[in-house]
Protein backbone atom coordinates (compact mmCIF):
# COMPACT_ATOMS: atom_id res chain seq x y z
CA UNK A 1 0.00 0.00 0.00
CA UNK A 2 1.23 3.51 -1.31
CA UNK A 3 1.13 5.65 2.16
CA UNK A 4 3.38 8.38 1.45
CA UNK A 5 0.68 10.76 0.58
CA UNK A 6 -1.70 10.31 3.50
CA UNK A 7 -1.85 13.64 4.96
CA UNK A 8 -0.95 13.65 8.84
CA UNK A 9 -4.40 14.69 9.93
CA UNK A 10 -6.28 12.02 8.24
CA UNK A 11 -3.71 9.57 9.92
CA UNK A 12 -4.57 11.00 13.46
CA UNK A 13 -8.56 10.91 12.40
CA UNK A 14 -8.26 7.00 11.69
CA UNK A 15 -7.31 6.64 15.17
CA UNK A 16 -10.87 7.78 16.01
CA UNK A 17 -12.39 6.34 13.80
CA UNK A 18 -11.35 3.13 15.31
CA UNK A 19 -12.32 3.94 18.92
CA UNK A 20 -15.36 5.07 17.86
CA UNK A 21 -16.10 1.72 15.81
CA UNK A 22 -14.40 -0.30 18.87
CA UNK A 23 -17.12 1.20 20.92
CA UNK A 24 -19.65 0.39 18.21
CA UNK A 25 -18.62 -3.37 18.01
CA UNK A 26 -18.59 -3.97 21.95
CA UNK A 27 -21.83 -1.88 22.16
CA UNK A 28 -23.36 -4.65 19.27
CA UNK A 29 -23.27 -2.88 16.49
CA UNK A 30 -22.73 -4.38 13.18
CA UNK A 31 -22.81 -1.81 10.83
CA UNK A 32 -22.95 2.00 10.90
CA UNK A 33 -23.84 4.91 8.70
CA UNK A 34 -20.96 7.26 8.28
CA UNK A 35 -23.82 9.88 9.34
CA UNK A 36 -24.31 8.38 12.63
CA UNK A 37 -20.68 7.52 13.18
CA UNK A 38 -19.93 12.02 12.15
CA UNK A 39 -22.27 12.58 14.51
CA UNK A 40 -20.57 10.28 17.23
CA UNK A 41 -17.28 12.33 16.39
CA UNK A 42 -18.30 15.47 15.19
CA UNK A 43 -16.76 15.80 11.94
CA UNK A 44 -18.58 15.21 8.91
CA UNK A 45 -19.73 12.53 6.77
CA UNK A 46 -17.97 14.18 3.87
CA UNK A 47 -14.73 13.89 5.70
CA UNK A 48 -14.87 10.48 6.85
CA UNK A 49 -15.76 9.12 3.31
CA UNK A 50 -12.98 11.52 2.19
CA UNK A 51 -10.50 10.02 4.63
CA UNK A 52 -11.20 6.90 4.05
CA UNK A 53 -11.22 7.04 0.41
CA UNK A 54 -7.50 7.16 0.62
CA UNK A 55 -7.01 3.50 1.33
CA UNK A 56 -9.82 2.15 -0.92
CA UNK A 57 -13.83 1.68 -1.17
CA UNK A 58 -15.42 0.90 1.76
CA UNK A 59 -19.24 0.72 2.94
CA UNK A 60 -22.29 0.24 0.95
CA UNK A 61 -24.87 2.56 -0.14
CA UNK A 62 -28.00 2.19 2.25
CA UNK A 63 -26.47 0.28 4.48
CA UNK A 64 -23.45 1.84 5.75
CA UNK A 65 -19.71 0.76 6.80
CA UNK A 66 -19.50 -2.82 8.13
CA UNK A 67 -18.09 -2.08 11.60
CA UNK A 68 -16.08 -5.63 11.75
CA UNK A 69 -14.19 -5.03 8.05
CA UNK A 70 -13.93 -1.53 8.67
CA UNK A 71 -12.20 -2.21 12.38
CA UNK A 72 -9.94 -5.13 10.56
CA UNK A 73 -8.85 -2.42 7.56
CA UNK A 74 -7.65 0.60 9.96
CA UNK A 75 -5.81 -1.73 12.21
CA UNK A 76 -3.75 -2.81 9.20
CA UNK A 77 -3.63 0.57 8.19
CA UNK A 78 -2.18 2.04 11.11
CA UNK A 79 0.11 -1.58 11.29
CA UNK A 80 -1.62 -2.18 14.88
CA UNK A 81 -2.66 -5.76 13.75
CA UNK A 82 1.42 -6.81 14.32
CA UNK A 83 3.53 -6.94 16.73
CA UNK A 84 6.61 -4.37 17.00
CA UNK A 85 9.23 -5.43 19.14
CA UNK A 86 9.68 -2.48 21.29
CA UNK A 87 12.47 -1.32 23.99
CA UNK A 88 12.56 0.66 26.39
CA UNK A 89 15.32 2.94 27.30
CA UNK A 90 15.54 4.54 31.03
CA UNK A 91 15.00 2.66 33.86
CA UNK A 92 13.94 5.39 36.20
CA UNK A 93 10.57 5.71 37.83
CA UNK A 94 9.05 7.27 34.61
CA UNK A 95 10.28 3.81 32.53
CA UNK A 96 9.33 1.30 35.16
CA UNK A 97 6.15 2.41 35.26
CA UNK A 98 5.46 2.38 31.42
CA UNK A 99 7.62 -0.94 31.13
CA UNK A 100 3.87 -1.79 33.50
CA UNK A 101 1.59 -0.32 31.34
CA UNK A 102 -0.72 -2.73 29.71
CA UNK A 103 -1.90 -0.84 26.63
CA UNK A 104 1.63 -1.05 24.45
CA UNK A 105 1.02 -4.68 24.23
CA UNK A 106 -2.69 -4.08 23.30
CA UNK A 107 -1.12 -2.23 20.53
CA UNK A 108 0.68 -4.79 19.25
CA UNK A 109 3.83 -2.75 21.39
CA UNK A 110 6.00 -6.03 22.64
CA UNK A 111 8.84 -4.44 25.22
CA UNK A 112 11.69 -6.79 24.49
CA UNK A 113 14.57 -5.20 26.04
CA UNK A 114 15.15 -2.39 28.67
CA UNK A 115 18.47 -0.22 29.05
CA UNK A 116 19.80 2.16 31.61
CA UNK A 117 23.09 4.17 31.79
CA UNK A 118 22.94 3.28 35.68
CA UNK A 119 25.26 0.61 36.25
CA UNK A 120 23.72 -0.20 39.54
CA UNK A 121 20.49 -0.80 37.49
CA UNK A 122 21.99 -3.20 35.04
CA UNK A 123 21.21 -6.97 35.67
CA UNK A 124 18.20 -6.35 37.16
CA UNK A 125 14.63 -7.48 36.38
CA UNK A 126 11.99 -5.32 35.59
CA UNK A 127 8.21 -5.58 37.33
CA UNK A 128 5.50 -7.05 35.28
CA UNK A 129 7.96 -8.77 33.32
CA UNK A 130 10.41 -10.72 35.38
CA UNK A 131 12.16 -12.62 31.99
CA UNK A 132 13.95 -9.15 31.17
CA UNK A 133 16.47 -8.10 32.74
CA UNK A 134 17.97 -4.26 32.71
CA UNK A 135 21.22 -4.18 30.27
CA UNK A 136 23.61 -1.38 29.73
CA UNK A 137 22.93 1.20 26.95
CA UNK A 138 26.34 -0.21 25.65
CA UNK A 139 24.71 -3.04 24.57
CA UNK A 140 21.99 -1.04 22.36
CA UNK A 141 23.31 -1.57 18.96
CA UNK A 142 23.95 -5.69 19.53
CA UNK A 143 20.72 -5.75 20.82
CA UNK A 144 18.58 -4.13 18.08
CA UNK A 145 20.06 -5.90 15.17
CA UNK A 146 19.69 -9.21 17.61
CA UNK A 147 16.41 -9.07 18.51
CA UNK A 148 15.38 -7.28 15.29
CA UNK A 149 13.99 -3.97 17.27
CA UNK A 150 12.11 -0.90 15.05
CA UNK A 151 10.23 1.04 17.89
CA UNK A 152 11.98 2.55 21.14
CA UNK A 153 10.51 4.11 24.07
CA UNK A 154 12.65 6.81 26.19
CA UNK A 155 12.21 7.99 29.26
CA UNK A 156 15.24 9.39 30.42
CA UNK A 157 16.38 12.74 31.43
CA UNK A 158 16.35 15.58 29.00
CA UNK A 159 19.97 15.86 28.59
CA UNK A 160 21.00 12.24 28.36
CA UNK A 161 17.95 12.23 25.05
CA UNK A 162 19.89 13.34 22.42
CA UNK A 163 22.97 11.34 22.47
CA UNK A 164 20.99 8.08 23.26
CA UNK A 165 18.45 8.91 20.29
CA UNK A 166 21.81 9.19 18.03
CA UNK A 167 22.82 5.43 19.25
CA UNK A 168 19.22 4.64 19.01
CA UNK A 169 19.11 5.19 14.91
CA UNK A 170 22.37 4.52 13.96
CA UNK A 171 21.52 0.65 15.44
CA UNK A 172 18.38 0.56 13.22
CA UNK A 173 15.55 2.11 15.50
CA UNK A 174 13.12 3.82 13.20
CA UNK A 175 10.58 5.32 15.42
CA UNK A 176 10.74 6.47 18.73
CA UNK A 177 8.22 7.46 21.46
CA UNK A 178 9.66 10.46 23.30
CA UNK A 179 8.96 10.86 26.49
CA UNK A 180 12.00 12.92 27.85
CA UNK A 181 11.25 16.74 28.19
CA UNK A 182 13.21 18.04 25.57
CA UNK A 183 13.29 18.54 21.39
CA UNK A 184 14.95 15.91 19.61
CA UNK A 185 16.71 16.17 16.20
CA UNK A 186 16.01 12.91 14.06
CA UNK A 187 16.37 12.79 10.33
CA UNK A 188 13.19 12.48 8.27
CA UNK A 189 13.07 9.15 8.01
CA UNK A 190 12.86 8.43 12.01
CA UNK A 191 9.03 8.66 13.11
CA UNK A 192 8.90 10.40 15.96
CA UNK A 193 6.50 11.21 18.46
CA UNK A 194 6.37 12.92 21.93
CA UNK A 195 4.69 12.91 25.31
CA UNK A 196 5.44 15.80 27.54
CA UNK A 197 4.00 15.68 30.81
CA UNK A 198 5.80 18.52 32.50
CA UNK A 199 4.33 20.97 29.50
CA UNK A 200 0.75 19.16 30.17
CA UNK A 201 0.89 19.68 33.47
CA UNK A 202 1.92 23.96 33.46
CA UNK A 203 -0.64 24.41 30.85
CA UNK A 204 -3.26 22.97 32.95
CA UNK A 205 -2.06 25.19 36.08
CA UNK A 206 -1.87 27.96 34.05
CA UNK A 207 -5.41 27.45 33.02
CA UNK A 208 -6.95 26.61 36.56
CA UNK A 209 -4.38 29.27 37.69
CA UNK A 210 -5.91 32.26 35.62
CA UNK A 211 -9.45 31.02 36.24
CA UNK A 212 -9.54 30.89 39.87
CA UNK B 1 -2.42 39.39 36.97
CA UNK B 2 -5.10 39.52 34.06
CA UNK B 3 -4.40 36.16 32.22
CA UNK B 4 -7.44 35.95 30.15
CA UNK B 5 -6.31 36.97 26.79
CA UNK B 6 -3.17 35.38 26.54
CA UNK B 7 -2.89 33.47 24.00
CA UNK B 8 -2.65 29.75 24.25
CA UNK B 9 0.39 29.45 21.97
CA UNK B 10 1.89 32.03 24.48
CA UNK B 11 1.87 29.84 27.35
CA UNK B 12 2.73 26.55 25.26
CA UNK B 13 6.16 28.79 24.40
CA UNK B 14 6.84 29.61 28.34
CA UNK B 15 7.25 25.94 29.23
CA UNK B 16 10.01 25.65 26.33
CA UNK B 17 11.31 28.72 27.69
CA UNK B 18 11.24 27.86 31.44
CA UNK B 19 12.71 24.33 30.40
CA UNK B 20 15.84 25.99 28.13
CA UNK B 21 16.20 28.62 31.16
CA UNK B 22 16.77 25.28 33.68
CA UNK B 23 19.05 24.10 31.55
CA UNK B 24 21.15 27.54 31.53
CA UNK B 25 21.42 27.75 34.93
CA UNK B 26 22.11 24.18 35.43
CA UNK B 27 25.08 25.24 33.22
CA UNK B 28 25.77 27.99 35.60
CA UNK B 29 24.57 30.83 33.05
CA UNK B 30 23.14 33.63 34.80
CA UNK B 31 22.07 35.82 32.28
CA UNK B 32 20.91 35.15 28.50
CA UNK B 33 20.61 37.57 25.45
CA UNK B 34 16.92 37.09 23.90
CA UNK B 35 19.19 36.09 20.67
CA UNK B 36 20.67 33.25 22.43
CA UNK B 37 17.56 32.10 23.82
CA UNK B 38 15.67 31.75 20.62
CA UNK B 39 18.79 29.84 18.85
CA UNK B 40 18.44 27.17 21.24
CA UNK B 41 14.41 26.81 20.99
CA UNK B 42 14.62 28.14 17.33
CA UNK B 43 11.94 30.67 17.90
CA UNK B 44 12.57 34.08 16.97
CA UNK B 45 14.11 37.02 18.87
CA UNK B 46 10.59 38.54 18.61
CA UNK B 47 8.51 36.00 19.29
CA UNK B 48 10.38 35.73 22.81
CA UNK B 49 10.08 39.52 23.33
CA UNK B 50 6.23 39.62 22.32
CA UNK B 51 5.26 36.42 24.43
CA UNK B 52 7.32 37.90 27.59
CA UNK B 53 5.84 41.57 26.94
CA UNK B 54 2.14 39.70 27.94
CA UNK B 55 3.48 39.48 31.59
CA UNK B 56 5.46 42.74 31.87
CA UNK B 57 9.13 44.06 31.57
CA UNK B 58 11.49 41.96 31.14
CA UNK B 59 15.60 41.81 30.41
CA UNK B 60 17.70 44.67 30.17
CA UNK B 61 18.90 46.12 26.44
CA UNK B 62 23.23 44.43 25.94
CA UNK B 63 22.72 42.29 29.15
CA UNK B 64 19.52 39.92 28.15
CA UNK B 65 17.62 38.46 31.08
CA UNK B 66 18.30 37.45 34.49
CA UNK B 67 18.25 33.76 34.07
CA UNK B 68 17.37 33.03 37.54
CA UNK B 69 14.96 35.93 37.95
CA UNK B 70 13.02 34.93 35.02
CA UNK B 71 12.59 31.13 35.59
CA UNK B 72 10.36 32.82 38.97
CA UNK B 73 8.48 34.94 36.82
CA UNK B 74 7.83 32.28 34.40
CA UNK B 75 6.82 29.64 37.31
CA UNK B 76 4.92 31.86 38.57
CA UNK B 77 3.22 33.06 35.65
CA UNK B 78 2.36 29.00 35.55
CA UNK B 79 1.18 28.37 38.22
CA UNK B 80 3.51 25.85 39.11
CA UNK B 81 5.74 27.78 41.92
CA UNK B 82 2.61 27.00 44.83
CA UNK B 83 1.27 23.44 45.22
CA UNK B 84 -1.65 22.12 43.82
CA UNK B 85 -3.85 19.49 45.44
CA UNK B 86 -4.61 16.51 43.38
CA UNK B 87 -6.82 13.69 43.00
CA UNK B 88 -6.63 10.26 40.93
CA UNK B 89 -9.39 8.19 39.72
CA UNK B 90 -8.66 4.93 38.56
CA UNK B 91 -6.11 2.54 40.24
CA UNK B 92 -5.54 0.27 37.73
CA UNK B 93 -2.28 0.02 35.71
CA UNK B 94 -1.84 3.13 34.10
CA UNK B 95 -3.37 4.86 37.21
CA UNK B 96 -0.78 3.01 39.61
CA UNK B 97 1.91 3.89 37.26
CA UNK B 98 0.87 8.01 37.58
CA UNK B 99 0.99 7.68 40.93
CA UNK B 100 4.68 6.83 41.74
CA UNK B 101 5.61 9.27 38.86
CA UNK B 102 7.73 12.01 40.74
CA UNK B 103 7.38 14.39 37.79
CA UNK B 104 4.24 15.33 38.89
CA UNK B 105 5.38 16.61 42.49
CA UNK B 106 8.14 18.34 40.95
CA UNK B 107 5.48 20.74 39.16
CA UNK B 108 3.95 21.57 42.62
CA UNK B 109 1.01 18.74 41.55
CA UNK B 110 0.75 16.74 45.37
CA UNK B 111 -1.09 13.43 44.98
CA UNK B 112 -3.86 13.28 48.04
CA UNK B 113 -6.28 10.81 47.05
CA UNK B 114 -7.17 8.16 44.57
CA UNK B 115 -10.57 6.84 43.78
CA UNK B 116 -11.53 3.59 42.11
CA UNK B 117 -15.03 2.05 41.35
CA UNK B 118 -13.98 -1.35 42.16
CA UNK B 119 -14.79 -2.34 45.62
CA UNK B 120 -11.81 -4.92 46.04
CA UNK B 121 -9.56 -2.44 45.14
CA UNK B 122 -11.00 0.07 48.34
CA UNK B 123 -9.49 0.45 51.59
CA UNK B 124 -5.85 -0.34 49.64
CA UNK B 125 -2.57 1.63 50.24
CA UNK B 126 -1.25 2.93 46.70
CA UNK B 127 2.34 2.21 46.31
CA UNK B 128 5.21 4.83 46.99
CA UNK B 129 2.77 6.94 49.46
CA UNK B 130 1.35 4.17 52.00
CA UNK B 131 -0.60 7.03 53.49
CA UNK B 132 -3.20 7.26 50.70
CA UNK B 133 -5.88 4.54 50.67
CA UNK B 134 -7.71 4.10 47.42
CA UNK B 135 -11.54 5.04 48.14
CA UNK B 136 -14.26 4.69 46.52
CA UNK B 137 -15.66 6.82 43.65
CA UNK B 138 -18.56 7.76 45.79
CA UNK B 139 -16.67 9.75 47.99
CA UNK B 140 -15.24 12.26 45.47
CA UNK B 141 -17.11 14.70 46.39
CA UNK B 142 -16.79 14.98 50.05
CA UNK B 143 -13.09 14.61 49.67
CA UNK B 144 -13.21 17.05 47.44
CA UNK B 145 -14.25 19.74 49.50
CA UNK B 146 -12.64 18.11 52.77
CA UNK B 147 -8.95 18.19 51.16
CA UNK B 148 -9.40 21.53 48.78
CA UNK B 149 -8.87 19.87 46.14
CA UNK B 150 -8.78 22.00 41.74
CA UNK B 151 -7.01 19.19 39.85
CA UNK B 152 -7.80 15.35 38.66
CA UNK B 153 -5.75 12.55 37.02
CA UNK B 154 -8.66 10.44 35.25
CA UNK B 155 -6.82 7.44 34.28
CA UNK B 156 -10.00 5.24 33.72
CA UNK B 157 -11.54 3.12 30.90
CA UNK B 158 -12.75 5.24 27.70
CA UNK B 159 -16.75 4.10 28.91
CA UNK B 160 -16.36 5.09 32.77
CA UNK B 161 -14.67 8.77 32.04
CA UNK B 162 -17.21 11.26 31.20
CA UNK B 163 -19.54 10.15 34.84
CA UNK B 164 -16.61 10.74 36.72
CA UNK B 165 -15.94 13.79 35.02
CA UNK B 166 -19.05 15.22 35.20
CA UNK B 167 -18.68 14.58 39.19
CA UNK B 168 -15.35 15.55 39.59
CA UNK B 169 -16.93 19.08 38.00
CA UNK B 170 -19.79 19.30 40.21
CA UNK B 171 -17.80 18.63 43.39
CA UNK B 172 -15.37 21.59 42.17
CA UNK B 173 -12.42 20.30 40.50
CA UNK B 174 -11.51 23.30 37.78
CA UNK B 175 -8.66 21.13 35.79
CA UNK B 176 -8.62 17.77 34.20
CA UNK B 177 -5.46 15.77 33.03
CA UNK B 178 -6.75 13.26 31.26
CA UNK B 179 -5.60 9.73 30.32
CA UNK B 180 -8.50 8.14 29.40
CA UNK B 181 -9.05 7.04 25.56
CA UNK B 182 -12.08 9.18 25.13
CA UNK B 183 -13.46 12.71 24.30
CA UNK B 184 -14.52 14.47 27.17
CA UNK B 185 -17.31 17.48 27.44
CA UNK B 186 -17.15 19.82 30.05
CA UNK B 187 -17.74 23.17 30.19
CA UNK B 188 -15.37 26.52 28.97
CA UNK B 189 -14.67 26.96 32.93
CA UNK B 190 -13.09 23.61 33.16
CA UNK B 191 -9.46 23.32 31.82
CA UNK B 192 -8.45 19.91 30.66
CA UNK B 193 -5.16 18.72 29.01
CA UNK B 194 -5.33 15.31 27.50
CA UNK B 195 -2.74 12.59 26.71
CA UNK B 196 -3.64 9.89 24.60
CA UNK B 197 -1.04 6.81 24.50
CA UNK B 198 -3.10 4.95 21.85
CA UNK B 199 -3.37 7.40 19.35
CA UNK B 200 0.43 8.25 19.90
CA UNK B 201 0.92 4.80 19.54
CA UNK B 202 -1.03 4.05 16.27
CA UNK B 203 0.35 7.08 14.74
CA UNK B 204 4.11 5.61 15.16
CA UNK B 205 3.16 2.48 14.18
CA UNK B 206 1.98 4.12 10.55
CA UNK B 207 4.51 5.98 10.30
CA UNK B 208 7.51 3.52 10.75
CA UNK B 209 5.17 0.85 8.81
CA UNK B 210 5.49 2.98 5.81
CA UNK B 211 8.42 3.82 6.01
CA UNK B 212 9.51 0.26 5.92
Amino acid sequence: MKTGNIPEPTVRRLSLYLRELENLWRADHRTVASRKLAAALKFTATQIRKDLAYFGQFGQRGIGYDVGELITKIRHILGTDRTWNVLLVGAGNLGMALSAYRGFAKKGFKLVAVFDADPSKVGKSIPMQPEIRIQSVDEIPATVKEKDIRLAILAVPGEAAQPLVDTLVQSGIRGLLNFAPVSIDVDAKVAISSVDLAVQLEQLSFQVGSGV
